[in-house]
């Protein structure tokens, strides 16, 4: 469930995300977001495939039906039929998502966490610059954009405590990252190459990747995260097509060393996007997702590589995305230095998350128009632990 | 799709597992293996539950369905109606995976791995003997008993190269494990205690965990394995009830130090099951699962005390089953001591796998009549690599 207060702005005719809606207590309907409204594609064109409580069946049918009803989507909106405004709806989450995989893909991240949690070692493991580290995360908890963030209770223990306690988290976090939805699945054994990104990623979503520090830091060795990560991660009601991105492609920062050759050196491409962090109505970090060391194609073909095949509905996400300004930083990790420099927000002091803290993220593009388009937010807010 | 050439012993009326199967390319249903048959549970019920291509529309329905059922089954059973040979059936994947988590409870294992991949440091890491360490894996490549195993392509870097290459994996492995099949689901935020396991957990199947060494040790710092699990997970055929191991339940080894209270410390109930690994049609292990350290109710409370919600289909794993002798290790790595000592089977010498080599994992257990009950087989057979 997610307030529907966003203003029409990001949202015309180049744009036209993906999402699923309901009114009045009704089914739940695949729709496209439009100005203030939603074409309620069902209606509009009587396709089965539309009604349906996500978006897979439809994201199944491959590119080239992604394509042609994204020209009939652009005519249904022009013609003002079948919309419903935006007031009137309950957005749900519009994917039934198959594997979640989290990537680390900012180096700049990368770098700070590590010399965080390994302060005696090299910031960057061995591997980093060779491979785009990923790991499975747990697609049952991924939630709608507005689902309430309970704060976890599980095990920590401080470096200079003699053994772990338990207890609700007390460094809760975000990750701002974004995801990428995989429409078309692929084969078992058969690697999806660099040049896939778009036979089978259909398009992209706001990801926040809640995330309980000191869960994490107690847990994560040697075969990383789990409930640290475990209790939630939130995406944007809205799915952006890969297709209203085409004037937001880049090039990202040079690659060095230079990569195996399946990871196609030299062709890194990422994306424009620029992110904002809300914490309580206050932008506390602007991170760039242009500044990304490994791209979307490039974590895709590394996902695959080993033969793995991917379903419909797969979700995978870049990682925290963060810049090499402290005001770029993606998570409240980084923008306190693990705490030690708390900052300031709404005339106060912050670290981590606090009970009643919301948090809103906020992504934005340049549209093929030329006027910017505005992904779907991710709005969580966080409320105590249960005894 | 799975050889039907067990034999009868083991799936008698104290067994009664389930199972998907079709028949002369037919739409796949639930059935259940009664000695050399399968009970056609559509055909003998006409339960819409029934005509499915996976399990989990009957799991869903909890567990006084289960119990109703399974009295059910076995009148059916004795009458003999409604039974297909074993023969004329092909097997399926008999669930549809939702989550799936791999846990690492073999405190043998455990030590023999830490001593391999860290011969620096303690073998256990500090947080071993505090909670049930665990992580994602990939739910779509889990995959049907008989499905044939490809052997996996990645980045390998040993110790002493400079940098790392890409390749068929070197180090192509087995982890001899136990999966339990989520029935009835939780929801977000509220955590399932140790005395919800009848009330969540369906049943067990056997699963091979394949593993690629050299890729995992290259890529799992800091996040863990991703590409050396994700390319394949190979189960049973036939999940058996919980219910038919109402007589396998053992107290398992002390936990020292006393875990925290949400883990129930003193009330580590495990299950009496032998595991045979077989490779290449000889005996070359025997792990005792009743050796393992941490319960699969610890487990699954600490995987969800955090909050975080089980769905029908999750299934989560033990992890190797290793016992403390050198016949009962649960993986090559271990037999072979990372290749280093090389072992016998077949009239040769093995390490890893090698192209062509089938593995089987038997599993038995006392049944509640007194005779041993046998779980369904996992089998896969190694295929080179594609090109």
């Amino acid at each position: 469930m997610v307030s529907t207060s966003s203003t029409a702005q990001g949202f015309g005719l180049d744009h036209l995300p993906y999402g699923v809606f309901s009114t009045g207590g009704g089914p739940r309907r695949v729709g496209v977001r439009f100005e203030e409204g939603v074409l309620d594609l069902f209606a509009a064109t009587g396709r089965p495939e539309f009604d349906s409580p996500s978006l897979n069946a439809f994201l199944a049918l491959g590119p080239q039906v992604w394509r042609q009803t994204r020209e009939e989507v652009r005519a249904l909106a022009e013609s003002g039929d079948h919309q419903i405004p935006l007031a009137d709806v309950v957005l749900h989450l519009p994917i039934e998502v198959a594997d979640y995989v989290d990537f680390y893909a900012s180096i700049d991240h990368a770098t700070n966490v590590g010399a965080m949690f390994r302060p005696d070692g090299d910031a960057l493991t061995p591997n980093w610059r060779h491979l785009p580290i990923g790991y499975h995360g747990r697609a049952g908890t991924v939630v709608a954009s507005g689902t309430p963030i309970v704060r976890p209770c599980g095990q920590r223990k401080a470096p200079d405590e003699a053994a772990p306690t338990f207890g609700p988290s007390r460094r809760l976090d975000i990750e701002a990252e974004l995801g990428f939805v995989v429409g078309a699945p692929s084969r078992l054994g058969e690697p999806v190459p660099t040049t896939g990104l778009a036979d089978h990623v259909f398009g992209v979503t706001g990801l926040n990747d809640w995330s309980a520090r000191d869960l994490q830091a107690w847990e994560y060795v040697p075969l990383g995260p789990f409930l640290g990560k475990s209790f939630a991660t939130s995406i944007s009601p809205w799915v952006t097509p890969l297709a209203a991105l085409d004037a937001a492609w880049v090039d990202l920062p040079e690659q060095d060393p230079e990569p195996l050759p399946y990871l196609s050196p030299g062709a890194t491409r990422g994306l424009d996007i620029d992110v904002e962090v809300v914490l309580n109505g206050e932008v506390i970090s602007r991170p760039p997702f242009r500044t990304m060391y490994w791209s979307p194609a490039q974590m895709l073909a590394h996902m695959t590589v080993n033969g793995a095949s991917l379903r419909t509905g797969d979700l995978f996400a870049s990682g925290t995305i963060s810049g090499p300004e402290h005001g770029q930083r993606g998570s409240l990790l980084e923008l306190s230095w693990g705490g030690k420099e708390p900052f300031q927000a709404g005339g106060r002091e912050h670290s981590f998350l606090e009970d009643g803290d919301e948090v809103v993220l906020r992504y934005s593009a340049p549209g093929v128009s030329g006027d910017r388009i505005t992904l779907g937010e991710v709005v969580g807010r966080v409320e105590p632990s249960r005894p």
